[in-house]
């Protein structure tokens, strides 16, 4: 099932895709105004057969899947080849423990929505493709054998990144928090839509060129593994966003560095899950 | 003035100190249920005139004064003999631009609350005294002349951190988001109450011995200078909280080390503030 947010004479809907149509419920929408409500209880609802509407996909505006009310957990350097292009191919650089790092949830757009420029602050914005995935039960010190039991489903995320501001202040934070950083979307794909998420093409293009060309299957630390490694000590809930890394092929990776320039088109296709293209302003 | 929120009768309310007793208003928590709402709201109230009831502060329960809908950021290194403690006396170590992580909202707990040791995950548990600061206005871009504009008070925080994983992990987010690793409150002082916030004697006590003394005038990059740089390209929202680091003498200073142990009693004081004691499970 692919589920999306969507807007359509000024007002805001959840629904689900099939082909190119959008089934919703102004009913259910009325209980579960958000898809992270969705996402909350959906063990409560059956969306099969309560969705007694429907318009087409090309008649609305698609809309972030939701915002989350935490900050997106990422994960660094989950990608052996882009660790190395990072450090100029320091073995050393690939981490033994997952690196984490957040992005606040104020960094949300969706699908079609500009990337800001941010000239005044940064001179460096970069790329990544990446995988997410996100919670859909409540659990903490989770197994790994048990973890994907914990993920409600996926979609694609751009990890987008200062990497002056990324280097200057040392933690990640700053330079992965500017406002409209994080693309996400258009769909969430239900698990049970993936047969195996460790064998995804993950592609990104800048302006129709090919830039990172990656598959799920060379992650460092797979999904599983990272459910199992972020949930010790510490609580995951319906609605956590982990995005899992990028794989090589990031601007500052080429030599001379290929940062994003006002106009460039970024277009990051997961197989499986669809396509989020946005503009840089 | 001085907001908190408690709990009473299995009802949670918000409500202003005055002296040992609380001011609230069932009519104004209806219509603002939280003490982020007040935040949000303030300046369509008048709290002066319209808390008509009040209840006895040794009565209650205290409770977080709330919980945030995006992560705590926190400062790292604000402090120069912080930093020097942290790294055996190196000056490079003094960071030149503000270093800044984050804690998942998950990890607040209230005044008198647990904190737990988790120890399955880390056997490193140690405190940090901080001031934090609470948003009160919507900005970006902010100029470091108007940014007290921008605040509505200040509370306290212990940024509470897992050292063996805040290193093995090399972002801090993952040692420093344990469930219950940020204890927070109990009040939020409105800005006005503070003459200036660049001169409070931040004191940590772990079990009456004097741990951590320091003064906010010792901030490497003090508050209006932090609120200026996070606000470049990163709007600040009502509720947003800045943790802005934390002064020398937390337990990985000490030859050897005194990290918490099970029944440490860590007691913050900031001057003007008030007081946040919380037990280590």
């Amino acid at each position: 099932m692919k589920l999306l947010t969507f807007k359509q004479h000024n007002h805001i809907y959840w629904g689900v895709k099939k082909d190119e149509k959008i089934y919703y419920s102004e009913q259910l929408i009325s209980y579960f105004p958000t898809l992270l409500s969705v996402i909350e209880n959906i063990n409560y609802m059956n969306l099969e057969q309560d969705l007694n509407r429907y318009v087409n996909l090309d008649e609305v505006q698609l809309l972030p899947p939701y915002i989350p009310n935490k900050n997106i957990m990422c994960i660094g350097k989950n990608y052996r080849e882009h660790a190395m292009e990072m450090t100029k191919n320091d073995p050393k650089s690939v981490p033994e423990h997952p690196v984490i790092f957040t992005k606040s949830p104020s960094t949300v757009v969706g699908h079609g929505d500009m990337i800001e420029s941010h000239s005044n602050v940064t001179e460096q914005i970069d790329y990544e493709g990446e995988l997410a995935v996100i919670i859909g039960k409540r659990g903490r010190n989770i197994k790994r054998q048990e973890a994907l039991d914990y993920i409600f489903g996926y979609t694609i995320l751009n990890d987008v990144t200062a990497r002056d501001l990324q280097k200057r202040h040392q933690q990640f934070y700053r330079g992965k928090s500017l406002d409209t950083f994080a693309p996400m979307g258009p769909f969430v794909v239900t698990r049970d839509d993936i047969s195996d998420v460790q064998s995804l093409s993950v592609k990104t293009y800048v302006n129709d060129e090919l830039r990172q060309d990656g598959n799920t299957t060379d992650m460092i630390f797979p999904v599983d593994q990272l459910v199992e490694a972020l949930s010790q000590g510490m609580t995951l809930e319906p609605g956590d966003i982990i995005a899992t890394g990028t794989p090589s092929g990031v601007g500052k990776g080429f030599n001379p560095p290929k940062f994003l320039r006002s106009g460039d088109r970024v277009r990051i296709e997961v197989e499986g899950i669809g396509e989020l293209e946005n503009k840089v302003d």
